[in-house]
């Protein structure tokens, strides 16, 4: 089974405290950036249907603050490492992976992707070691006695399939509208797309320049929350494109204005981004392929314009190219006459907001609500104290019982023992012919 | 995957005259006896919703009987077989399946079972005939427009692999209460259960027969419906085990009374089974192991003695003695004694029914009903004229592209060709070397 380690949050059973139709306590192990928005979309309905949830984390942590909410609990640790290296250390990393990666060959490529992850790892080890060796935080935690850990598992130094093997739910941040169809086990329920929401109404301002584009619409790009700057001469290749557009255009963008920005276009530090892709003149979104930004696309029924840039965000694309709801620029060796191809095409061809429509249906139609199934399911880990008759044997298994080989090796060894008996027995009877032959001459 | 023949329901997809939020039209093709009594569940709650059901069914049909609802449509078409020929036909395969398939060695018992099956076919073959042959019949159907077929395709002479590549959505007829987790494909729900409801009151009768057994409690017995008697010495054996027992036991039973019948037991042509199996006094469930026996069980948590008879049987009550909610008895081998003690074993420790009350909550804690969801995917597939986000490709992969035998080939060739090259380059330097050193020597 093929699943991506981006796209997994993980049901942990702890101890047994919870009380059948009570509330529970649950322990969050988040990760940072996107990861983290789908979180909190399911600790907020935990705590708003009682129970109680603590979240655990780093003094040095980006986005998981805890002043975003009174309702949740904060349990901060102390860490050597500082908000600002962290934040350094994320942006190198994705800088390196947009721009310097493409240029390598296909071997130099694996190693400098292993050595990226190895100074990734290195510093998640020592957040993970500053909070296991913090002996106050440790039995202050093993006291408070939870119920269920929800543990996002993303980039930890095991093998997923280990870390995997111990949860007792998964909880994929994708659905079918996304995914290939393939085959899954009983304890994996695919939630994607539990934080959309209906649009809400946009800022006076935003909504004037929306409405100003008339029959032509507006276009709505961003490329995520962990990419600050783009070089200068990609912005300008990019605001050339966007500038020879009907349509208008709303940019999230946070570097030095570009040159070639067309009076069409406006920069934004940050967007509405579910409200903007609600709305009725909305006609095409121009992403990086996160998976939220894709779901909420999804959600409204927008067809995209996708300029990948790292991690599983080609893979995302892809998806969408095949369902037939995006086009695929490269970010490194595109024109502007590339992008704006793509956007006529995508803008312009009914089929491609056909798709979208179809696969916006396609994510509301379920028998239940993925945020209400993703709920669901942690408190039916708490009230069962796990989910054992969902769990498939095959985690038990050595790499040699899951492929069948020490079956294999016992057939084996019984035509090998078959086949040396009868050759024994042959050679035995034709010795003690020719033998019977000999003494049958000689007399 | 394995997927057993006797559990699935198939939804295929049809015309294209459904309207999003309007009714559909659906053509059910139903399977006789226990199968008849889940989709008859699903009927019911189709037509409250609105929709037109119509089941098409043949003259001999043994239970799918058209007086037993105003609201559903019945297409009964004629066929030579008469219902009687037909009940017998059934009669003899199961009774050939209880009683003499035991008996058989290793080899024959194949040989029989094929012989067996190809008897059935070829009478189900003539039904199918007799349907598909008959034009006016044929004519009506295509005129009427379906949205969908509701197919069940039990013992159908096609190979179940091909009937499932055809379907949009499989309803499977178990639930992971039942089964052993293992990987599934998206179109795949498991509904299992779905005729199963709370508890009525019994008739004031059996109520006083039942509260007569005061702190003992009752023990609830039946055979299923396929089974119409036993022999008088099997139901001896039978009736002498109960007979030793504290408890008073409702037996369902057709044949002549048994002679060791105990006053402790009482036989009766039918039992109101859901209603005795939900009464707070059973203790434990004698079943032969039919799936709807085995989820009204589950449904009320009571613990069984699986006495397994023919078809999925022995598998379904492997099942429940793994859950730890039911031991096994031989019907063939059993004595009086056999089966008193699995009775008693089952009864007295309290281990089973605490297993039989735990797979119950597991079985009522599901993020939707499973009658709520079978009928969704049949509306689903109406409204969406298919499921294709949910099937496989693996459908349209012929055998050899399935085992990647195309590629393993493919690789294996650039192998060959590669070795060939420098097989041949090397003897060509080879050649040239020796001829050079031959020449430099005569030289």
């Amino acid at each position: 089974m093929s699943i991506k380690w981006t796209s997994v949050l993980l049901l942990i059973q702890m101890s047994c405290y919870f009380k059948s139709g009570g509330c529970g306590k649950v322990l969050v192990w988040p990760t940072e950036y996107s990861h983290w928005l789908n979180m909190k979309a399911i600790l907020n309905e935990l705590v708003q249907r009682g129970h109680e949830v603590t979240v655990l984390t780093s003094s040095a942590s980006i986005l998981v603050d805890p002043s975003i909410s009174s309702s949740i609990k904060f349990e901060v640790y102390p860490t050597s490492l500082t908000k600002d290296d962290f934040e350094n250390v994320l942006g190198e990393l994705v800088d390196t992976w947009m721009y310097d990666l493409p240029k390598y060959t296909f071997l130099s490529y694996f190693s400098k992707v292993q050595e990226m992850f190895w100074k990734y790892y290195e510093i998640i080890r020592n957040l993970c070691k500053d909070a296991v060796l913090n002996k106050k935080l440790m039995d202050k935690l093993q006291t408070s006695k939870f119920d269920v850990i929800l543990a996002d598992p993303a980039g930890r130094p095991t093998t997923l399939s280990e870390t995997m093997g111990k949860a007792e739910m998964w909880l994929i941040r994708t659905y079918w509208d996304f995914e290939f169809p393939r085959p899954f086990l009983p304890n994996v329920d695919f939630v994607g797309g539990l934080h959309c929401k209906p649009a809400k109404a946009l800022p006076k301002e935003m909504e004037d320049f929306v409405q100003s584009s008339g029959e032509n619409g507006v276009v709505v790009f961003s490329l995520g929350s962990m990419v600050s700057g783009l070089t200068e001469e990609r912005a300008n290749v990019i605001a050339s494109a966007l500038a020879q557009l009907p349509q208008k255009v709303l940019w999230r963008f946070n570097g030095k204005k570009p040159h070639t920005l067309g009076p069409n276009t406006r920069l934004y530090n940050w967007i509405p981004q579910n409200d903007l892709l609600g709305h009725p003149k909305t006609r095409v979104f121009i992403t990086h392929g996160g998976t939220n930004g894709i779901y909420e696309a999804i959600y409204h029924g927008i067809p995209m314009v996708g300029i990948p840039l790292f991690a599983d965000q080609p893979d995302n694309i892809a998806h969408m190219v095949t369902k037939g709801v995006a086009l695929r620029v490269d970010f490194n060796t595109m024109s502007s006459t590339d992008l704006l191809n793509a956007l006529k095409i995508v803008i312009n061809d009914p089929i491609y907001k056909e798709n979208a429509v179809k696969l916006s249906r396609i994510h509301h139609d379920q028998p239940a609500k993925p945020l209400d199934r993703a709920v669901f399911w942690i408190e039916f880990v708490m009230r069962h104290k796990g989910a054992k008759h969902l769990r498939a044997a095959v985690h038990d298994l050595t790499w040699f019982q899951y492929h069948s080989l020490d079956v294999i090796g016992f057939l084996l060894a019984c035509v090998a023992a078959v086949i040396f008996t009868i050759t024994k027995c042959c050679l035995f009877c034709f010795r003690k012919f020719a033998k019977t032959r000999k003494k049958g001459k000689r007399d």
